[in-house]
């Protein structure tokens, strides 16, 4: 008799990103007339810019030419694209990571939930709190995460590090020792960062204790300050205890267009196994490719032309994120990020809990925000508002806001 | 200390098709001049229809427009193509599908590696013998084959279905019960089908034992005869018993584009739980959409100017599959498959076993096939050719064999 994979039953009800979803449809219901905006989904609404439709349709023609049509993309991703990244995102950059250390995938979110899968269901993980949920739902999948206690909003297997006001809302070295740490900066859902000198202090604890970080680099486009690394391998030592993941979803506006890619280095071994070959042996069996149109697309944003045209989205998200900071903060609000990062960290007034004012902005803004508790335990009391917005209608939300 | 997920390093040697890309690239550095013909890897070579193409063009400048653009797609794909499918696929053929029990991904290859994920570790696996690599090594990974006998080429904790000569290149019910039971049909490498009364039977089987089909209907599109069900969904019972895989490659030639889709039945239940939900849980934690230019070339597939142009692809490479079929009898081959079905099964001959036959093929007539043995230890005697050449390359190589 067939049974059910049971630590898929631990997971809690529905993911977070549902439940709002089901809370606005109720409140759209109820209220017809009134004006939602939307700051709550990390989802971008700038259209693709020029020199990536061009690159769409000029790979949609050869699509449909028998001498240039394209099956079956290579396993880990064209080399034209492979070489463009490993040549912008790294070489640039004084890195060293050459193209056959990326693997090209359909985003970020597929790798960093899948990437768990390479490790030992024994490994104790560790995360930042609050944490983009995928991270712990993909450990409790997994059987990885031990059993949930109600009260505290824990798992108790997995290693919690607060990121509050206290902390400067970044991870301090846990008491316990954790074999994979997942670091995720500029943050989700803070909008926090970390310098470089406090980068290599993770990447030295991890060769220390052979543990290892992913990596989660999906916002480095919005990093404005210099000493903010926008990859790990910018410290000495990554090399030996680093993944990173990185995505085409905020810098290029790919999130319905599906693009990201792992990097993991050949020198990243474990008992003598690579990292490497584990995983290109995942994406070998379990994957079969993003499609040729997209990696073309890809392609363009590193184009001279491309560069200029995402560095102008990028903008105009930071011109919201720094109305959203600056109003709120004027208002009074104690908020946080919005300066290297597109999300704004706000600590709910009147001590309210996350929810209630999730309820509160809908009632009296229609606005649409996510609840700092979704993220974990130390996310209650905080609440996060994207500058992935429409620039009037942010401006308009935050007005709401202000004269709430 | 960090470890890794010691099931991975069961995996035998590299994967199937890698091992003959580096023969062939092998053979090609000693025989520049030789000119290869591949018929090898399951691989479309047609390029995308006209209708498909027009709906990728306006797609794409959907997306070049604020008012039209598209971001994250719906968890489980757009209504607009769900519907498509369970219109055109399950309605039309009397299969209660409904839309909202489709799942819309990146391909069959994810989802077929991906769905043994919802099941529990203790589940025993029923493959047939030959089978797509996938389902074997993807359990391998997962921990439920236990141990590999290098003599017998077979895992301790599979259940090996014997597809031969001898059985009409079909299972039989096994003697151990199985919980998880995966049948490909038109079946993948034999060309083999099944009749409606003989799924049926499995059905039956199936439900009686509270076990799981996984039914990859990828190449359901070649089926001619009358009596070969397209979908298990046409068995009584199936609701309660199958999961269904469907592909966008084979028929629309989306190797290189990425669609596919998994069906599951809301009334399919294991313990109280669907594994609809767990599926819409993996869906919505691991995974962000197919893009939405693919989705809707997805659509085109299905409207009327766009299923004659799938048929004229169709029939392109069953003209191929008669062309090898007839060809290799015709010289005295033992062969089947290729009637309901883009593959060639041929026996080799001489007693030569399937990788001398691979060598032999490659050395006398540059021909690149697969060999049977790659798709398990039934298949070794047997070798595989495919329908998804160009017409004239085909009809050289099966010249070339003819006349070796």
């Amino acid at each position: 008799m067939v049974k059910i994979n049971s630590d898929y039953t631990l997971l809690r009800s529905s993911y977070l990103f549902s439940t709002i979803a089901g809370k606005v449809k109720e409140y759209e219901q109820n209220n017809p007339d009134a004006n939602i905006i939307r700051l709550g989904i990390g989802d971008v609404t700038r259209p693709l810019t020029g020199t990536i439709i061009d690159s769409l349709h000029k790979a949609v023609d050869e699509m449909a030419s028998e001498s240039t049509f394209r099956g079956y993309a290579p396993d880990l991703g064209y080399e034209f694209l492979r070489s463009a990244i490993a040549r912008n995102d790294y070489e640039l950059r004084g890195c060293d990571i050459s193209a056959d250390e990326i693997f090209v995938s359909d985003g970020a979110k597929s790798d960093s939930g899948n990437i768990q899968e390479i490790f030992s269901k024994d490994c104790r993980v560790a995360v930042c709190d609050p944490v983009y949920p995928v991270y712990v739902d993909t450990n409790v999948m997994a059987g990885r995460a031990g059993t949930y206690d109600e009260e505290s909003g824990k798992w108790s297997n997995i290693i919690y590090m607060p990121c509050t006001r206290e902390t400067g809302f970044l991870p301090e070295i846990p008491s316990e020792t954790p074999d994979i740490i997942y670091l995720c900066f500029p943050n989700n859902p803070s909008g926090s960062t970390m310098t470089k000198s406090r980068l290599q202090e993770w990447v030295d604890y991890a060769v220390r204790n052979k543990a290892i970080i992913i990596f989660d680099a999906a916002y480095e486009s919005y990093i404005r300050n210099e000493d903010v690394p926008h990859s790990i391998y910018e410290c000495e030592g990554a090399r030996e205890c680093a993944i990173e993941l990185r995505s085409f979803s905020k810098n290029a506006g790919f999130t319905g267009v599906r693009l990201g890619f792992t990097v993991i280095p050949k020198t990243l071994s474990v008992d003598g196994v690579t990292l490497h070959s584990l995983w290109a042996r995942r994406h070998g069996t379990k994957y079969n490719g993003a499609p040729y149109i997209v990696q073309r697309a890809g392609e363009a944003v590193y184009s001279e032309e491309g560069k200029k045209e995402i560095r102008g989205l990028v903008d105009y998200y930071m011109n919201n994120a720094t109305y959203i900071l600056n109003g709120l903060k004027a208002a009074g609000y104690e908020v946080s990020g919005g300066v290297n990062a597109p999300y704004i960290w706000l600590k709910t007034p009147k001590g309210m809990s996350s929810w209630e004012y999730f309820d509160y902005l809908l009632k009296n803004a229609s606005v649409v925000g996510t609840p700092g508790s979704g993220f974990g335990p130390s996310g209650e009391g905080y609440f996060r508002l994207t500058a992935f917005g429409d620039a009037d209608k942010t401006k308009e939300a935050v007005d709401r806001i202000v004269n709430m």
